[in-house]
């Protein structure tokens, strides 16, 4: 059994395009219709009211363009709004980005103490506490927001002084707490990864969550017995939409994407 | 001759509340009405028919209020839709927050070397670039757009190792090219002077468009005879709007105005 129909992913911006870098590594065959909202991204320092009200007028967009999956890539809005979006798309089977990345630090903690990174949103929520409580209560979690990742990384500064200093500012208290993985819990971070576990040491094990969730969007896939037959080929036939197209934004996405700049097309995304 | 009516003040987020300080040490007797589309901000990194579309409608709404002048507080916004604001608003008198700056700057320059920092939409505008040349066409205009200061100052880090990073970044260019001014051509930066000063030392003159954008309004407001008779008072009666409320906000809005903490009230602007 399979399915060529395109997986949906939907994203506040354009940092969730890393989650698309690591399906494609791992199901070239897969095709893909990515839409990011770059008219109101970002999303991160909103009130839960907003980002509840923007990312369910996305995910119902997508869901009605024939996709077999929908993924929301953003780890805030998988945060505060995934439980309302698996139900407004009723038989459309959603994952989001936070359990993945648990599940993952989970089996890999022997301290049971797992650090997470994110926007202030993400933390705030305690979104992964809750979700790693669930898991194993006995786990202590410690969150810490870092807002300055996302501006360093869309301005391609991740080998800059200014992306190390951040780095320590940021992750210092994570270390002497003594955690021993950290997730990386916004899109953006994966292209700060060789930064941060240059700051935190090899003793620190760091959970990409773009890698974890391609990972099990694979294995739902193959459960569901919905995989694309083909082998390859899925980028060249991925759509890219977004609801604003700055002038910068094809050489931004490229960035998450090892360089390659996709072909974007603007869509409008509904009343609010 | 006297007109108690409140100033309206735009801005894409809380920024502008820079501006809000500066004119109630200038005017105390002052009320205003400000409006921050914090539900969209930043608009910086967008195109410019979105901050277009965006500036109009909060623009129209501020218009409504019974206001006597209106000031357009962020440099993207007075950069790329002022004109059209002016068109819209019909009779009330409307000024932005670029004009200031560079007149004031023009009347420094020595060796007729500006340089202007901003956000990436103002600079990629050249809105200051023609206001000068409109002024003096011999004086060379040097645009630098510094993405970070904005999350910088958000994250109350202005005296971290991490701004002085991020200015050296920015700046040494704008010091090796000789110029002798640096128009601060975004509402944040004026949190960032001494850093800013003491990366570009003495010999540069920083001009913070806050405090001459202030000074317009007061010679704008004392020409057409609409200065607020009271002497005192002007913060307890001004208002607070915003967009979208979120956790952070009033300690976020509290930064721009010496730590006073504004009562804030969300209002819901148009549809887009």
């Amino acid at each position: 059994m399979s399915d060529s129909r395109p997986i949906g992913i939907f994203d506040a911006g354009i940092g969730g395009l890393t989650l698309v870098k690591e399906i494609h590594r791992l199901m070239p065959g897969e095709n893909l219709i990515f839409l990011g909202d770059t008219l109101r991204a970002p999303y991160g320092g909103r009130s839960d009211d907003a980002i509840l009200a923007f990312s369910l007028i996305g995910a119902k967009q997508l869901a009605e363009m024939n996709i077999k999956m929908l993924i929301i890539a953003c780890h805030t809005i998988s945060s505060v709004a995934l439980e309302q979006i698996a139900v407004a798309v009723k038989d459309i089977p959603v994952i989001g980005v936070v359990l993945p990345g648990v599940r993952a630090a989970v089996l890999r903690t022997a301290e049971k103490k797992i650090g997470v990174i994110g926007t202030s949103a993400t933390i705030r929520t305690h979104a992964y506490s809750k979700a790693i409580a669930s898991i194993d209560n006995d786990i202590k979690v410690y969150g810490q927001a870092c807002p300055l990742f996302v501006p360093i990384v869309e301005e391609k500064l991740y080998d800059c002084d200014v992306a190390r200093i951040s780095a320590q500012l940021y992750l210092y208290d994570l270390i002497d707490i003594g955690v021993d993985c950290i997730i990386l819990g916004c899109s953006h971070y994966s292209l700060l990864m060789e930064t941060i576990q240059g700051t935190v040491g090899t003793r620190i094990q760091l959970l990409d969550s773009a890698l974890w969730t391609a990972k099990e969007a694979q294995d739902l896939l193959t459960a569901l017995g919905t995989l694309n037959p083909q082998k390859n080929g899925g980028f060249s036939k991925s759509r890219f939409l977004f609801t604003d197209l700055h002038p910068d934004l094809e050489m931004q996405a490229s960035i998450f994407l090892d360089n390659k700049m996709p072909v974007v097309d603007k869509v409008y995304l509904g009343v609010l």
